[in-house]
Protein backbone atom coordinates (compact mmCIF):
# COMPACT_ATOMS: atom_id res chain seq x y z
CA UNK A 1 0.00 0.00 0.00
CA UNK A 2 1.35 3.24 -1.10
CA UNK A 3 1.50 5.56 1.85
CA UNK A 4 -1.62 7.65 2.30
CA UNK A 5 -1.54 11.71 2.03
CA UNK A 6 -3.60 13.08 4.56
CA UNK A 7 -2.91 14.79 7.19
CA UNK A 8 -4.71 12.81 9.66
CA UNK A 9 -2.59 9.90 8.94
CA UNK A 10 -1.39 8.96 12.28
CA UNK A 11 -5.28 8.02 12.55
CA UNK A 12 -5.82 6.28 9.57
CA UNK A 13 -4.78 2.09 10.14
CA UNK A 14 -2.56 1.14 7.47
CA UNK A 15 -0.27 -1.65 6.48
CA UNK A 16 3.13 -1.30 8.82
CA UNK A 17 4.91 -1.85 5.38
CA UNK A 18 4.25 -1.65 2.00
CA UNK A 19 1.87 -4.04 0.62
CA UNK A 20 3.53 -4.33 -2.82
CA UNK A 21 7.02 -4.95 -1.12
CA UNK A 22 7.61 -8.22 -2.83
CA UNK A 23 8.81 -9.80 0.69
CA UNK A 24 6.51 -9.24 2.63
CA UNK A 25 6.80 -9.36 6.31
CA UNK A 26 5.24 -12.24 8.61
CA UNK A 27 3.00 -9.41 10.17
CA UNK A 28 1.52 -8.14 6.47
CA UNK A 29 1.12 -12.06 5.78
CA UNK A 30 -0.84 -12.78 8.42
CA UNK A 31 -2.72 -9.62 8.73
CA UNK A 32 -3.66 -10.30 4.90
CA UNK A 33 -4.37 -13.80 5.89
CA UNK A 34 -7.04 -12.26 8.33
CA UNK A 35 -8.64 -9.20 5.88
CA UNK A 36 -9.07 -12.23 2.91
CA UNK A 37 -10.77 -14.24 5.71
CA UNK A 38 -13.23 -11.43 6.82
CA UNK A 39 -13.76 -10.15 3.35
CA UNK A 40 -16.08 -13.47 2.49
CA UNK A 41 -17.69 -13.55 5.76
CA UNK A 42 -18.65 -9.96 5.40
CA UNK A 43 -19.59 -10.89 1.87
CA UNK A 44 -21.29 -13.97 3.22
CA UNK A 45 -23.39 -12.75 5.77
CA UNK A 46 -23.20 -8.81 5.73
CA UNK A 47 -20.47 -6.98 7.84
CA UNK A 48 -23.11 -5.74 10.89
CA UNK A 49 -23.93 -9.71 11.06
CA UNK A 50 -20.59 -11.00 11.56
CA UNK A 51 -19.14 -10.57 14.77
CA UNK A 52 -15.26 -11.04 15.45
CA UNK A 53 -15.74 -14.04 17.28
CA UNK A 54 -16.83 -14.90 13.74
CA UNK A 55 -13.56 -13.73 11.96
CA UNK A 56 -11.57 -15.40 15.01
CA UNK A 57 -13.33 -18.89 14.15
CA UNK A 58 -13.22 -18.57 10.56
CA UNK A 59 -9.14 -17.81 10.63
CA UNK A 60 -8.19 -20.27 14.05
CA UNK A 61 -6.91 -17.19 15.50
CA UNK A 62 -7.91 -16.33 18.78
CA UNK A 63 -9.74 -13.04 19.60
CA UNK A 64 -6.76 -11.66 21.55
CA UNK A 65 -4.47 -11.98 18.56
CA UNK A 66 -7.29 -10.62 15.93
CA UNK A 67 -6.67 -7.18 17.82
CA UNK A 68 -2.80 -7.42 17.81
CA UNK A 69 -3.62 -6.83 14.21
CA UNK A 70 -6.49 -4.34 14.11
CA UNK A 71 -8.62 -2.20 16.70
CA UNK A 72 -11.75 -3.21 15.92
CA UNK A 73 -13.94 -4.86 13.29
CA UNK A 74 -14.60 -1.82 11.77
CA UNK A 75 -10.96 -1.17 10.87
CA UNK A 76 -10.67 -4.61 9.07
CA UNK A 77 -13.75 -2.95 6.80
CA UNK A 78 -11.40 -0.10 6.31
CA UNK A 79 -8.60 -2.23 5.56
CA UNK A 80 -10.70 -4.14 3.16
CA UNK A 81 -11.70 -1.23 1.24
CA UNK A 82 -8.86 0.96 1.29
CA UNK A 83 -6.21 -1.87 -0.20
CA UNK A 84 -9.02 -3.01 -2.81
CA UNK A 85 -9.31 0.73 -4.30
CA UNK A 86 -5.57 1.41 -3.83
CA UNK A 87 -4.16 -1.84 -5.66
CA UNK A 88 -6.65 -1.34 -8.72
CA UNK A 89 -5.60 2.18 -8.93
CA UNK A 90 -2.20 1.81 -8.94
CA UNK A 91 -2.22 -1.41 -11.52
CA UNK A 92 -4.26 0.92 -13.56
CA UNK A 93 -2.21 3.75 -13.14
CA UNK A 94 0.66 1.83 -14.06
CA UNK A 95 -0.98 0.04 -17.61
CA UNK A 96 -1.99 3.52 -18.20
CA UNK A 97 0.89 5.14 -18.00
CA UNK A 98 2.49 5.00 -21.32
CA UNK A 99 -0.76 4.83 -23.53
CA UNK A 100 -1.89 8.01 -24.97
CA UNK A 101 -4.96 6.66 -27.25
CA UNK A 102 -8.73 7.28 -25.71
CA UNK A 103 -9.86 4.42 -27.01
CA UNK A 104 -7.15 2.19 -25.50
CA UNK A 105 -6.95 3.49 -22.54
CA UNK A 106 -10.66 2.58 -22.36
CA UNK A 107 -10.23 -0.96 -23.27
CA UNK A 108 -7.33 -0.89 -20.53
CA UNK A 109 -9.56 0.54 -17.50
CA UNK A 110 -12.14 -2.38 -18.68
CA UNK A 111 -9.82 -4.97 -18.90
CA UNK A 112 -8.10 -3.91 -15.33
CA UNK A 113 -11.12 -3.61 -13.72
CA UNK A 114 -12.71 -6.17 -14.68
CA UNK A 115 -9.58 -8.91 -14.18
CA UNK A 116 -8.65 -7.35 -10.24
CA UNK A 117 -12.10 -7.60 -9.24
CA UNK A 118 -13.13 -11.36 -10.68
CA UNK A 119 -10.16 -12.41 -8.83
CA UNK A 120 -11.54 -10.61 -5.59
CA UNK A 121 -15.29 -11.00 -5.90
CA UNK A 122 -15.99 -11.48 -2.01
CA UNK A 123 -14.41 -8.08 -1.77
CA UNK A 124 -15.83 -6.28 -4.59
CA UNK A 125 -19.33 -7.10 -3.02
CA UNK A 126 -18.08 -5.91 0.62
CA UNK A 127 -16.78 -2.75 -1.78
CA UNK A 128 -20.09 -2.38 -3.27
CA UNK A 129 -22.57 -3.78 -0.02
CA UNK A 130 -20.95 -1.93 2.80
CA UNK A 131 -19.84 1.42 1.41
CA UNK A 132 -21.66 3.38 4.00
CA UNK A 133 -20.93 1.07 6.82
CA UNK A 134 -17.82 2.95 7.89
CA UNK A 135 -17.67 6.72 9.62
CA UNK A 136 -15.76 9.42 9.77
CA UNK A 137 -12.21 9.62 8.38
CA UNK A 138 -12.55 6.18 7.57
CA UNK A 139 -15.26 6.27 5.13
CA UNK A 140 -13.80 9.81 3.73
CA UNK A 141 -10.63 8.19 2.98
CA UNK A 142 -12.08 5.09 1.19
CA UNK A 143 -14.84 7.69 -0.58
CA UNK A 144 -11.87 9.98 -1.78
CA UNK A 145 -10.06 7.31 -3.53
CA UNK A 146 -13.22 6.24 -5.22
CA UNK A 147 -13.82 9.32 -6.25
CA UNK A 148 -10.49 9.59 -7.96
CA UNK A 149 -11.23 6.27 -9.30
CA UNK A 150 -15.06 7.39 -10.54
CA UNK A 151 -13.19 10.92 -12.03
CA UNK A 152 -10.78 8.94 -14.10
CA UNK A 153 -12.68 6.54 -15.63
CA UNK A 154 -14.62 9.83 -16.36
CA UNK A 155 -12.05 11.65 -17.56
CA UNK A 156 -11.34 8.63 -20.20
CA UNK A 157 -14.89 8.61 -21.33
CA UNK A 158 -15.01 12.08 -22.13
CA UNK A 159 -11.14 11.90 -23.87
CA UNK A 160 -12.81 9.31 -26.03
CA UNK A 161 -15.77 11.52 -27.00
CA UNK A 162 -13.51 14.36 -27.79
CA UNK A 163 -11.71 12.10 -30.32
CA UNK A 164 -14.50 10.41 -32.02
CA UNK A 165 -16.64 13.48 -31.94
CA UNK A 166 -19.51 11.92 -30.42
CA UNK A 167 -21.28 13.12 -27.36
CA UNK A 168 -24.58 11.13 -28.08
CA UNK A 169 -24.41 9.26 -24.74
CA UNK A 170 -24.91 11.48 -21.33
CA UNK A 171 -21.41 11.41 -19.61
CA UNK A 172 -22.88 10.83 -16.42
CA UNK A 173 -24.97 7.76 -17.04
CA UNK A 174 -22.11 6.53 -19.43
CA UNK A 175 -19.65 6.03 -16.73
CA UNK A 176 -22.13 4.43 -14.13
CA UNK A 177 -23.72 2.56 -16.13
CA UNK A 178 -20.58 1.08 -17.08
CA UNK A 179 -19.41 0.56 -13.30
CA UNK A 180 -22.48 -0.91 -13.02
CA UNK A 181 -22.32 -3.09 -15.96
CA UNK A 182 -18.46 -4.19 -14.67
CA UNK A 183 -19.39 -4.19 -11.03
CA UNK A 184 -22.93 -6.34 -11.80
CA UNK A 185 -20.68 -9.53 -11.63
CA UNK A 186 -20.11 -10.45 -8.27
CA UNK A 187 -23.77 -11.41 -8.82
CA UNK A 188 -23.42 -13.94 -11.47
CA UNK A 189 -20.10 -14.81 -12.66
CA UNK A 190 -18.10 -17.85 -11.70
CA UNK A 191 -14.42 -17.15 -12.05
CA UNK A 192 -13.72 -20.68 -11.89
CA UNK A 193 -16.44 -21.56 -14.40
CA UNK A 194 -16.66 -21.90 -18.21
CA UNK A 195 -16.44 -18.67 -19.31
CA UNK A 196 -12.79 -17.21 -18.66
CA UNK A 197 -12.28 -13.49 -17.65
CA UNK A 198 -10.95 -12.66 -21.42
CA UNK A 199 -13.97 -13.38 -22.22
CA UNK A 200 -16.25 -11.65 -20.21
CA UNK A 201 -13.79 -8.26 -20.54
CA UNK A 202 -13.67 -8.68 -24.29
CA UNK A 203 -17.47 -9.04 -24.36
CA UNK A 204 -17.76 -6.34 -22.22
CA UNK A 205 -15.58 -3.85 -23.77
CA UNK A 206 -17.42 -4.50 -27.20
CA UNK A 207 -20.49 -3.94 -25.67
CA UNK A 208 -20.05 -0.91 -23.82
CA UNK A 209 -17.28 0.20 -26.03
CA UNK A 210 -19.89 -0.14 -29.61
CA UNK A 211 -22.79 1.97 -27.72
CA UNK A 212 -20.46 4.54 -26.42
CA UNK A 213 -18.99 4.78 -29.73
CA UNK A 214 -22.15 4.65 -31.73
CA UNK A 215 -20.82 2.37 -34.93
CA UNK A 216 -17.69 4.58 -35.21
CA UNK A 217 -15.72 3.38 -37.84
CA UNK A 218 -12.60 2.92 -35.86
CA UNK A 219 -14.02 0.52 -33.29
CA UNK A 220 -13.11 -2.32 -34.84
CA UNK A 221 -9.46 -2.00 -35.32
CA UNK A 222 -9.53 -1.50 -31.06
CA UNK A 223 -11.56 -4.71 -30.34
CA UNK A 224 -9.18 -7.20 -32.02
CA UNK A 225 -7.83 -10.14 -29.30
CA UNK A 226 -6.19 -8.69 -26.53
CA UNK A 227 -5.68 -11.89 -24.83
CA UNK A 228 -3.18 -10.99 -21.43
CA UNK A 229 -1.18 -13.76 -19.66
CA UNK A 230 -2.90 -15.25 -16.47
CA UNK A 231 -2.04 -13.47 -13.44
CA UNK A 232 -2.25 -13.78 -9.78
CA UNK A 233 -4.64 -10.65 -8.86
CA UNK A 234 -5.53 -11.63 -5.77
CA UNK A 235 -5.58 -8.62 -3.65
CA UNK A 236 -3.86 -10.74 -0.88
CA UNK A 237 -0.61 -12.70 -1.30
CA UNK A 238 -0.02 -15.79 0.62
CA UNK A 239 -2.12 -19.23 0.19
CA UNK A 240 -5.90 -19.41 0.23
CA UNK A 241 -7.69 -21.27 2.80
CA UNK B 1 -50.64 -8.96 -6.40
CA UNK B 2 -51.72 -11.77 -8.40
CA UNK B 3 -52.53 -15.02 -6.72
CA UNK B 4 -49.94 -17.06 -6.67
CA UNK B 5 -49.54 -20.16 -8.30
CA UNK B 6 -48.20 -22.26 -5.75
CA UNK B 7 -48.48 -25.88 -4.34
CA UNK B 8 -47.69 -24.26 -1.09
CA UNK B 9 -49.77 -21.12 -1.09
CA UNK B 10 -50.77 -21.53 2.06
CA UNK B 11 -47.55 -21.36 3.69
CA UNK B 12 -46.59 -18.37 1.73
CA UNK B 13 -47.61 -14.99 2.82
CA UNK B 14 -49.80 -12.75 0.59
CA UNK B 15 -51.97 -9.75 0.94
CA UNK B 16 -55.33 -10.70 1.77
CA UNK B 17 -56.56 -8.53 -1.16
CA UNK B 18 -55.35 -8.54 -4.66
CA UNK B 19 -53.11 -5.72 -4.92
CA UNK B 20 -53.85 -4.05 -8.23
CA UNK B 21 -58.02 -3.70 -7.36
CA UNK B 22 -58.50 0.33 -7.87
CA UNK B 23 -59.97 -0.35 -4.18
CA UNK B 24 -57.50 -1.29 -1.83
CA UNK B 25 -59.20 -2.18 1.60
CA UNK B 26 -57.75 -0.11 4.61
CA UNK B 27 -55.91 -3.53 5.56
CA UNK B 28 -54.33 -3.26 1.78
CA UNK B 29 -53.35 0.67 2.66
CA UNK B 30 -51.57 0.02 6.01
CA UNK B 31 -50.27 -3.02 4.92
CA UNK B 32 -48.25 -1.47 2.25
CA UNK B 33 -47.83 1.70 4.34
CA UNK B 34 -45.70 -0.75 6.87
CA UNK B 35 -43.86 -2.01 3.90
CA UNK B 36 -43.07 0.73 2.66
CA UNK B 37 -41.28 2.09 5.82
CA UNK B 38 -39.77 -1.61 6.27
CA UNK B 39 -37.99 -0.96 2.68
CA UNK B 40 -36.51 1.95 3.40
CA UNK B 41 -35.27 1.34 6.87
CA UNK B 42 -34.36 -1.89 5.20
CA UNK B 43 -32.49 0.36 2.65
CA UNK B 44 -30.82 2.60 5.26
CA UNK B 45 -29.41 0.00 7.69
CA UNK B 46 -29.47 -3.17 6.05
CA UNK B 47 -32.10 -6.07 6.73
CA UNK B 48 -30.15 -7.75 9.59
CA UNK B 49 -28.82 -4.56 11.69
CA UNK B 50 -32.90 -3.35 11.63
CA UNK B 51 -35.34 -4.64 14.35
CA UNK B 52 -39.47 -4.78 14.31
CA UNK B 53 -39.02 -1.90 16.93
CA UNK B 54 -36.88 0.03 14.26
CA UNK B 55 -40.26 -0.44 11.80
CA UNK B 56 -42.40 0.15 14.60
CA UNK B 57 -40.50 3.90 15.41
CA UNK B 58 -40.84 4.82 11.75
CA UNK B 59 -44.32 4.07 11.10
CA UNK B 60 -45.98 4.97 14.70
CA UNK B 61 -47.67 1.34 14.43
CA UNK B 62 -47.16 -0.47 17.97
CA UNK B 63 -45.53 -3.41 18.15
CA UNK B 64 -48.67 -5.32 18.72
CA UNK B 65 -49.97 -3.59 15.37
CA UNK B 66 -47.21 -4.44 13.39
CA UNK B 67 -47.54 -8.30 14.19
CA UNK B 68 -51.54 -7.81 13.23
CA UNK B 69 -50.25 -6.90 9.75
CA UNK B 70 -47.21 -9.65 9.31
CA UNK B 71 -45.75 -12.56 11.39
CA UNK B 72 -42.28 -11.44 11.04
CA UNK B 73 -39.87 -9.13 10.00
CA UNK B 74 -38.66 -11.99 7.11
CA UNK B 75 -42.20 -11.92 5.89
CA UNK B 76 -42.35 -7.98 5.30
CA UNK B 77 -38.79 -9.03 3.34
CA UNK B 78 -40.96 -11.40 1.55
CA UNK B 79 -43.59 -9.18 1.14
CA UNK B 80 -41.15 -6.54 -0.38
CA UNK B 81 -39.37 -8.34 -2.74
CA UNK B 82 -42.27 -10.82 -3.76
CA UNK B 83 -44.51 -7.70 -4.85
CA UNK B 84 -41.42 -5.95 -6.55
CA UNK B 85 -41.08 -8.58 -8.94
CA UNK B 86 -44.96 -9.22 -9.26
CA UNK B 87 -45.80 -5.79 -9.85
CA UNK B 88 -42.33 -5.14 -12.82
CA UNK B 89 -43.44 -8.30 -14.23
CA UNK B 90 -46.97 -7.98 -14.31
CA UNK B 91 -46.48 -4.37 -15.60
CA UNK B 92 -43.62 -5.68 -18.46
CA UNK B 93 -46.05 -8.30 -19.57
CA UNK B 94 -48.71 -5.97 -19.86
CA UNK B 95 -46.58 -3.51 -22.09
CA UNK B 96 -45.17 -6.38 -24.27
CA UNK B 97 -48.65 -8.09 -24.87
CA UNK B 98 -49.07 -6.55 -28.38
CA UNK B 99 -45.57 -5.91 -29.29
CA UNK B 100 -43.96 -8.28 -31.75
CA UNK B 101 -40.64 -7.06 -32.68
CA UNK B 102 -37.86 -7.90 -30.65
CA UNK B 103 -35.96 -4.53 -30.96
CA UNK B 104 -39.32 -2.67 -29.65
CA UNK B 105 -39.86 -5.51 -27.08
CA UNK B 106 -35.97 -5.03 -25.99
CA UNK B 107 -36.64 -0.90 -25.55
CA UNK B 108 -40.21 -1.85 -23.84
CA UNK B 109 -38.06 -4.01 -21.47
CA UNK B 110 -35.73 -1.50 -20.47
CA UNK B 111 -38.03 1.32 -20.10
CA UNK B 112 -40.14 -0.37 -18.16
CA UNK B 113 -37.65 -1.59 -15.78
CA UNK B 114 -35.61 1.57 -15.26
CA UNK B 115 -39.03 3.45 -14.87
CA UNK B 116 -40.20 1.27 -12.36
CA UNK B 117 -37.02 1.18 -10.26
CA UNK B 118 -36.51 4.92 -10.43
CA UNK B 119 -39.85 5.19 -8.47
CA UNK B 120 -38.71 2.19 -6.01
CA UNK B 121 -35.13 3.15 -5.51
CA UNK B 122 -35.13 1.75 -1.83
CA UNK B 123 -36.84 -1.36 -3.05
CA UNK B 124 -34.34 -2.07 -5.61
CA UNK B 125 -31.54 -1.33 -3.31
CA UNK B 126 -33.12 -4.08 -0.65
CA UNK B 127 -33.85 -6.85 -3.95
CA UNK B 128 -30.13 -6.15 -4.54
CA UNK B 129 -28.32 -6.55 -1.55
CA UNK B 130 -31.02 -8.57 0.20
CA UNK B 131 -31.49 -11.12 -2.15
CA UNK B 132 -30.25 -13.59 0.52
CA UNK B 133 -31.70 -12.86 3.17
CA UNK B 134 -34.98 -14.79 2.65
CA UNK B 135 -34.92 -18.44 3.63
CA UNK B 136 -36.44 -21.55 2.94
CA UNK B 137 -39.86 -21.71 0.72
CA UNK B 138 -39.66 -17.64 0.65
CA UNK B 139 -36.70 -17.57 -0.52
CA UNK B 140 -37.90 -20.05 -3.62
CA UNK B 141 -40.66 -18.46 -4.27
CA UNK B 142 -39.33 -14.80 -4.82
CA UNK B 143 -35.99 -16.79 -6.52
CA UNK B 144 -38.40 -18.09 -9.39
CA UNK B 145 -40.01 -14.79 -9.49
CA UNK B 146 -36.82 -13.34 -10.44
CA UNK B 147 -35.56 -15.97 -12.71
CA UNK B 148 -38.83 -15.98 -14.70
CA UNK B 149 -37.88 -12.27 -15.34
CA UNK B 150 -34.66 -12.87 -16.25
CA UNK B 151 -35.69 -15.43 -18.63
CA UNK B 152 -37.91 -13.38 -20.31
CA UNK B 153 -35.18 -10.57 -20.46
CA UNK B 154 -32.63 -13.61 -21.92
CA UNK B 155 -35.58 -14.13 -24.84
CA UNK B 156 -35.91 -10.90 -26.01
CA UNK B 157 -31.97 -10.31 -26.32
CA UNK B 158 -32.08 -13.74 -28.42
CA UNK B 159 -34.85 -12.61 -30.33
CA UNK B 160 -33.03 -9.50 -31.42
CA UNK B 161 -29.51 -11.75 -31.84
CA UNK B 162 -31.65 -13.54 -34.59
CA UNK B 163 -33.96 -11.33 -35.95
CA UNK B 164 -30.87 -8.50 -36.66
CA UNK B 165 -28.02 -12.20 -37.52
CA UNK B 166 -25.70 -10.88 -34.93
CA UNK B 167 -24.09 -13.21 -32.59
CA UNK B 168 -20.80 -10.84 -31.35
CA UNK B 169 -22.03 -10.30 -28.08
CA UNK B 170 -22.48 -13.57 -25.33
CA UNK B 171 -26.17 -13.96 -24.42
CA UNK B 172 -25.54 -14.56 -20.71
CA UNK B 173 -23.34 -11.51 -20.35
CA UNK B 174 -25.16 -9.34 -22.29
CA UNK B 175 -28.27 -9.88 -20.15
CA UNK B 176 -26.07 -9.69 -16.62
CA UNK B 177 -24.45 -6.65 -18.39
CA UNK B 178 -27.65 -5.21 -18.97
CA UNK B 179 -29.20 -6.00 -15.59
CA UNK B 180 -26.05 -4.58 -14.10
CA UNK B 181 -26.02 -1.05 -16.19
CA UNK B 182 -29.75 -0.71 -15.16
CA UNK B 183 -29.72 -1.90 -11.57
CA UNK B 184 -26.91 0.11 -10.03
CA UNK B 185 -28.88 3.30 -10.10
CA UNK B 186 -29.62 3.06 -6.44
CA UNK B 187 -25.86 3.64 -6.05
CA UNK B 188 -26.04 7.02 -8.18
CA UNK B 189 -29.28 8.41 -9.63
CA UNK B 190 -31.48 10.84 -8.02
CA UNK B 191 -34.80 10.80 -9.76
CA UNK B 192 -35.81 13.88 -8.27
CA UNK B 193 -32.87 15.50 -9.79
CA UNK B 194 -32.37 17.00 -13.73
CA UNK B 195 -31.84 13.52 -15.47
CA UNK B 196 -35.07 12.43 -16.03
CA UNK B 197 -35.84 8.90 -15.75
CA UNK B 198 -37.01 9.51 -19.90
CA UNK B 199 -33.36 10.82 -20.58
CA UNK B 200 -31.88 7.90 -18.65
CA UNK B 201 -34.18 5.35 -20.24
CA UNK B 202 -32.91 6.95 -23.90
CA UNK B 203 -29.49 6.83 -22.85
CA UNK B 204 -29.25 3.36 -21.53
CA UNK B 205 -31.06 2.03 -24.33
CA UNK B 206 -28.76 4.12 -26.92
CA UNK B 207 -25.84 2.40 -25.04
CA UNK B 208 -27.28 -0.97 -24.65
CA UNK B 209 -28.55 -1.49 -27.86
CA UNK B 210 -25.62 0.42 -29.75
CA UNK B 211 -23.13 -1.74 -28.09
CA UNK B 212 -25.25 -5.43 -28.16
CA UNK B 213 -26.72 -4.73 -31.98
CA UNK B 214 -23.30 -3.67 -32.85
CA UNK B 215 -23.90 -0.77 -35.21
CA UNK B 216 -26.49 -2.59 -37.21
CA UNK B 217 -28.30 -0.32 -39.73
CA UNK B 218 -31.92 -1.29 -38.23
CA UNK B 219 -30.81 0.89 -34.78
CA UNK B 220 -31.52 4.42 -35.85
CA UNK B 221 -35.29 3.70 -36.84
CA UNK B 222 -36.12 2.12 -33.16
CA UNK B 223 -34.48 4.74 -30.90
CA UNK B 224 -36.52 7.71 -31.81
CA UNK B 225 -37.76 9.69 -28.96
CA UNK B 226 -40.22 7.56 -26.82
CA UNK B 227 -41.08 9.82 -24.40
CA UNK B 228 -43.79 8.67 -22.16
CA UNK B 229 -46.37 10.35 -19.98
CA UNK B 230 -45.28 10.46 -16.42
CA UNK B 231 -47.00 7.72 -13.75
CA UNK B 232 -47.38 7.13 -10.77
CA UNK B 233 -44.95 4.03 -10.51
CA UNK B 234 -44.63 3.48 -6.88
CA UNK B 235 -45.30 0.07 -5.83
CA UNK B 236 -47.11 0.77 -3.32
CA UNK B 237 -50.05 3.39 -3.10
CA UNK B 238 -51.05 5.91 -0.80
CA UNK B 239 -49.87 8.96 0.98
CA UNK B 240 -45.87 9.07 1.34
CA UNK B 241 -45.10 9.79 4.69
Amino acid sequence: MKEIPSTKSSEIPQFRHSAISPFPSRYDQKLEFILRAAARIFANKSYHSTSMRDISRATNVSLAGLYHYCSSKEELLFLIQDNCFGRVLERLEERLSDVADPVDRLRIFIENHLSFFAANMAEMKVLSHEADSLQGDLYTHVSNRKDKYTTLARGILRAVQDQQEIESIDLTIATYALFGMMNWIYNWYDPNGSLTVNQLAQNVTRLFLGGFMGGSASLETHLKDSSRQAENLSVWRGPDR
